[in-house]
């Protein structure tokens, strides 16, 4: 009798139970930890991100961009031309950054028609290249001081064009990553390998370690053809190198190819780099930027690919998860990192960097690029509530210059033609 | 003797597999399967999305905007409102759409402000509105109606204001869903339960249910506030309707509320209405925006939350992940959905619908909202390249417009000083 009494009591607080989380809703308060209860995939999901909550995300920000002072463009003619700077780093109490300089006198043709390429008859933008730098006292007034790595003569890796530089400190020494072309990009596509300059100073001069220290995938590989945007960080007592390399090529697919982002571990600037197995480890994005953050790497993924318009962030250095998902993006970002080269276990984020806009001009016969200075909060110093806005309001003309085209506008009226005869009942 | 060499000669095909499999790099062009080899968190994400290419992918898309002919907002002086639309229907030979409109003679005096409010001022945007309708032949030339649904007199369902209604086609009757506000917006938050009213025709007269068909949750619930946006479709032969709830109101925290979507399901278009017990379903998102795809459900996924600028898909009408990430989201949009209210197993997907500005002022003192057209290419039906590009470019000029507050330059100006100390050995 007690017993029965006992299992009674035991199944009615059972059946109550079952019965409360079966009819209980989702609370008003949200739950700071995932709740032990049903959870629909959004909201589990929700609960997997850094925060709950947008502007509690350390990894979510707004961008604001800065026009720079300094730089001469030649009246936007589409001569000259500055794109990809490299990291900012801070050294002799200025900051420094370098970059692809065009002045070629010759506005590029076009990857295109590479075929009528000359040696002073620029294909794509970043042909005829040299790696030129840039000081400043504060980020925005900008001194240009010269050639950094000239082209190396023929046949040395970039004769041809040197450029999408990115910049390492280690031991005490400076040491430039670049795009190293053999050819006008374009002629095949947009192929080169990555060479290596170092200098005791970051004023130089530049010592060419005259190879290829990241060479190109064998034939069939995913890297085979370009290794684009060399992005060093020091991680674990080496150089963890991010690169772009673009693939998957297929004619009858628009665009023809894909973007990911690899990496190569070396334990010394010069090499041996070994890719890791993993590759490619970021599935989108068209330039690398990264930067510490935390005891892992975040990155900013723009542009090409699914999952563009992202910040990501991989605590093991190779498995990245988004973190955030936000709008105007930096484009090919050199962000100033304090602690790029610390092997720092702390990662602190960035505020602001200099990036590029390809389309300067507005109209492709002057077409060139600009760099430009950009500023965001994905830093653990800062707390900007206008940066963490998650709700930035475009004006409605804005909405309106992106439009209709005449195709789509004669699809449209077709469209409302057919739907109107078959109200009609005439069909088509 | 035959047996050991059998022995060396399997070990050495596996041993040979193993290496081949630790150093083969991921091929040149990407399969379409999932390969069966070690994948980066990244890559092995790539392949759970509907397509592994944006532009091949059916819910990426772009968004085109352009103005409305047919609205007269009062030359923009604030008095006037039309914001809100309904999904966009196509009966009697036109499209139909309805929509929040206040004509009150006075500005709103913004929520802040609720308790100054009157029976002639309104607090927000929507408060003291009706819901008014107008019919187009074309999409973009529209003539407005007139009143579909007033405001009932007190104490009724909506008497001081009615909004952001939805359009229900069942079983040959139209039915009404809207926002049916008892208080002025900003009273104690912008609380509201929805009501209904149906009609025999798109062009009315309407008749009100005079009830509340979907109820606020219980206190404690994460929709005791708010049901918002209600937005019905058709499925597995009942009604769908998702809704917006605000909830998780911390006054410490910026923004001090949390948006999420649930789902409440009903047999008869007057209820009774059964909330999902996964609710929340969509974790993101200001406004209801779904249309049936393939077998399942997309939802437009903006401005607010985690996973702001999406395109998410839920086969099973529940559980939504994740399709696209894109930019330039239309704001309150109510698509052309020609299988809305059909039952589909197979769902087209859209191509067009109106959406909102809400700045359309440009300044607070003139502020109100205006109607707009979208176009995208979220449907099976169609194959608009120039609406699958990834890769939009904005003019330097817009990003320019995104500027540095003078808060954020003195920010800038101190920690450039405080850097130029320290490297100085000075230090602050």
């Amino acid at each position: 009798m007690k017993k029965s009494i006992f299992l009674l009591l035991g199944f009615t607080f059972i059946a109550g139970s079952l019965f409360a989380k079966e009819t209980e809703a989702f609370p008003y308060l949200m739950p700071e930890e995932k709740p032990d209860r049903p959870l629909s995939a959004a909201v589990e999901r929700n609960y997997d991100y850094l925060s709950n909550r947008p502007a509690q995300n350390e990894l979510f920000t707004q961008f604001k961009y800065t026009e720079l002072k300094g730089f001469d463009y030649n009246d936007g003619d589409g001569t000259v031309t500055r794109r990809d700077p490299s990291k900012v780093i801070f050294a002799n109490g200025k900051y420094y950054v370098w970059y692809t300089f065009r002045n070629t006198g010759h506005k590029a043709i076009g990857m295109a028609r590479a075929k009528e390429a000359t040696d002073v008859i620029p294909s794509a933008d970043w042909d005829l290249a040299d790696i030129y730098y840039a000081t400043s006292k504060d980020g925005f007034n900008w001194e240009e001081q010269g050639v950094a790595v000239p082209r190396p003569p023929k046949p040395q890796p970039g004769w041809r064009s040197v450029t999408t530089t990115d910049i390492l400190v280690w031991e005490g020494k400076y040491y430039l990553y670049y795009q190293a072309f053999m050819e006008a990009s374009g002629t095949r596509g947009d192929f080169c390998p990555v060479a290596v300059s170092w200098a005791d100073s970051p004023d130089g001069p530049w010592t060419a370690a005259n190879k290829i220290v990241i060479p190109n995938g064998a034939p069939g590989e995913w890297d085979q053809h370009s290794i684009h945007d060399p992005y060093p960080l020091v991680h674990d007592g080496k150089i963890y190198l991010y690169y772009k390399s673009d693939f998957d090529t297929r004619p009858d697919k628009k665009p023809t190819k894909v973007r990911m982002q690899g990496l190569a571990i070396a334990e010394h600037p010069l090499g041996p780099f070994k890719k890791h197995p993993l590759n490619p480890v970021i599935n989108s994005g068209h330039e690398t930027t990264l930067f510490p953050f935390k005891e892992g790497v975040a990155a900013i993924v723009q542009r090409d690919g699914m999952e563009h318009h992202t910040i990501q962030y991989a605590e093991d250095w190779v498995n990245f998860e988004i973190a955030a998902i936000t709008e105007l993006l930096p484009i090919a970002a050199g962000p100033y990192i304090a602690d790029a080269f610390t092997d720092t276990r702390d990662g602190r984020g960035i505020t602001w960097g200099l990036s590029h806009f390809t389309n300067a001009a507005g109209d492709w016969s002057r077409n060139h690029s600009i760099l430009v200075r950009f500023d965001c909060d994905l830093s653990q110093d800062i707390h900007d509530d206008q940066l963490k806005e998650h709700y930035i309001k475009f004006s409605p003309e804005f909405h309106y210059s992106q439009g209709l085209s005449s195709q789509q506008l004669e699809r449209i009226q077709n469209e409302n033609k057919v739907l109107q005869e078959s109200a009609r009942g005439g069909g088509t």
